[in-house]
């Protein structure tokens, strides 16, 4: 796996500006020069936007050819006329790049309510064919290109036998609890069926965005596509989900680590429980805890947030005598509420840990088998002021 | 119902410092002179603090006769040691005021994981009976002690019939989905057995302390303690009921107004859902989103995100185009997502409503039967200030 750029044989891309709201990249698309075997997993929230809609039609026979994207407005709560944009937007594209019209799957990010601004799309669309590249140049224009609050774009690339696999990700806000204001497109020359590639895309997103938390809110957009053009021939199906997991879970840290406001990116490992869901319930729960995300953010080591959080998940019950708390990527300390003298607790060096970029903390909540990992960031004032005016 | 103490025959209070943390007040008590009927709820979070433990003893058999609680320290996840400190704080006061241990009540609030400090404590409870007093001034001393990040003390009192009734309350953080780092205490001479204060207390609980959501946290440490002495006779049941469910609104929403960093009261009602437990679902999401709360924090007319939040309440679907969203206490403005003219959305309007300190929102979603209302306040950089730093 490398975190950089590199092309697929048989795409194009293109990233560039059309004025949807200023002068930053706004529109993006990618094509094959074959059909492609395609799968995708789309938001659960129960108001999708119109993209969503039209992607979910598009991809259902597992053929797709072409992405189109714009950033700056999500044409969600946009209704019948919002879903009518979204179709115009693929036959516009596949017009000019003379595919059919149901081999595009269109996204759109953004703020909710608006009606897109169909003018300056259809001028955008103008001659798009020309547009597109295969250079390495390219491929960033277009990862650029569906940036929101990113405050940088996201990419990894690898190797599967004689293919590549290429993904590009956005993210920032609204992620959790299943994917995000999120965006991820991989590209890969590899020959897979659009079943297993879409059997495999599920498992690979339940254990790497499905594991990110920034915020608790579900964004209506939510999309991860995964185009196979076959070049390359058959790989490993098993070491193809292998690398295509690393490589989201990559990515789905960058996208917490780049979460809005975000200082630190935390990696918390919930393991002794009794049940799978109690492991995942518990993990959100601290993750998703703004006292425990604003402690980490000032560094405080009050682990009693913990306490706190993991008390709140009322289905199941922990002894707090076998729970412990370790911090660091080494698990160098930690805390045990059996422990008598509270003053041989390290506060000092757990407060150096929680300093670092990346936080590292373990809970062991007794001697379950069930383990989970989720990443998430801290809560922060920028986080605040970058919502607080978003719109405005 | 009013917004002033009126202190209740038979009872007395105290509040002062003894040193816990700093010298604000940090100990308080309440004591009947004679035994009370008596309710409690307590934290459904399942690692409750050590008073809850002790409490849950003392109130089973439907007697109590004080209180005592510290504030700055909430002996939670103290394991063994806790529960005697508790007990034995509980002792003391029993002691030297000439009632039995289990007739106390004891609470503790503040920061988790910390041993009390006994010997401070031991100290602070020499000759306490003399402490306690019966004017205003002895409530409003009782009504501070108890207060952490509470930016000013609350109570109301009420009469019902010929009895009266006096409550206090704590609040700040931590304050959902069931209660809150809150504590609060009623006070009435009214005569009502201890069954059914428990049954009333339940009910008036759950209409109003479980409304208020602060930042999703739920404390260790919550309890709502009502004392009836009797002494001013029977009431009727229904009145007393309606008027301690009032007052207690009252605190909850004055809870949900001081809420750490909070700039406003939200008061959001939801309507038109198939279930009660839709609405409740549906209020919750929305009142819970940081990216609602921010962005009424900005009074940005961002209603979009109101969308979001009542799409992932995973379970129930609402139609967008039945969907409408009031803005203002008596429904001035409101959004249908169905509208086409979106030039039309009287988004300034909007943003004026959000500039209050008491912002109402009214959200129908259909024409079922059901609907919730519930409270909570604006996520600033307050809260997170507030909260980076608490214990060092």
């Amino acid at each position: 796996m490398e975190k950089e750029i590199k092309i697929v044989p048989g795409f194009s891309w293109f990233g560039k500006n059309i004025g949807i709201k200023d002068k930053t990249p706004d529109f993006g698309g990618v094509l094959s020069n074959v059909p492609c075997n395609a799968a995708a997993v789309f938001t659960r929230n129960t108001m999708p936007g119109a993209p969503i809609v039209v992607g979910r039609e598009h991809v259902a026979n597992g053929k797709l050819q072409a992405i189109i994207v714009n950033s700056k407005n999500a044409n969600v709560a946009t209704e019948r006329k919002g879903v009518e944009d979204s179709r115009k937007i693929c036959q516009l594209v596949a017009e000019s790049c003379g595919i059919s019209a149901d081999l595009v799957l269109p996204s759109s990010t953004g703020v909710i309510g608006r009606y897109l601004p169909m003018d300056i799309i259809k001028a955008g669309c103008e001659n798009l064919r020309q547009e597109f590249g295969s250079t390495v140049k390219d491929a960033e224009n277009f990862a650029r290109s569906i940036m929101t609050t990113d405050t940088r774009p996201k990419w990894v690339s690898a190797k599967v036998g004689d293919a590549t696999i290429f993904g590009v990700a956005k993210g920032a806000g609204m992620v959790e609890p299943n994917m995000a204001t999120m965006l991820s497109y991989f590209m890969t020359d590899a020959d897979v069926p659009s079943k297993k590639l879409q059997e495999i895309l599920v498992r690979v997103v339940n254990q790497s965005y499905n594991r990110i938390s920034i915020d608790t809110d579900t964004s209506t957009s939510d999309t991860v596509v995964i185009l196979a053009n076959g070049l390359a021939g058959e790989v490993d199906l098993e070491e193809f989900e292998k690398v295509f997991l690393e490589m989201s879970i990559y990515l789905a840290k960058e996208i917490a680590r780049d979460g809005e406001g975000a200082t630190k990116l935390i990696e918390l490992t919930v393991s002794g429980a009794q049940t799978q869901q109690q492991a995942l319930l518990t993990a959100k729960s601290i993750v998703n805890s703004p006292l425990v995300k604003t402690a980490i953010y000032g560094a405080d080591p009050n682990w009693g947030r913990f306490v706190m959080a993991i008390g709140k998940v009322f289905d199941y019950t922990v002894e707090i005598k076998d729970l412990k708390i370790y911090f660091g990527e080494n698990k160098e300390y930690f805390i045990n509420a059996d422990i008598i003298d509270r003053d041989a607790v390290p506060l000092d060096e757990i407060s150096s840990i929680l300093k670092k970029e990346y936080v590292f903390i373990d809970v062991v909540l007794g001697d379950g088998f069930y383990s989970e990992k989720v990443w998430g960031c801290d809560l922060t004032e920028g986080y605040v002021k970058e919502n607080a005016y978003y719109t405005t």
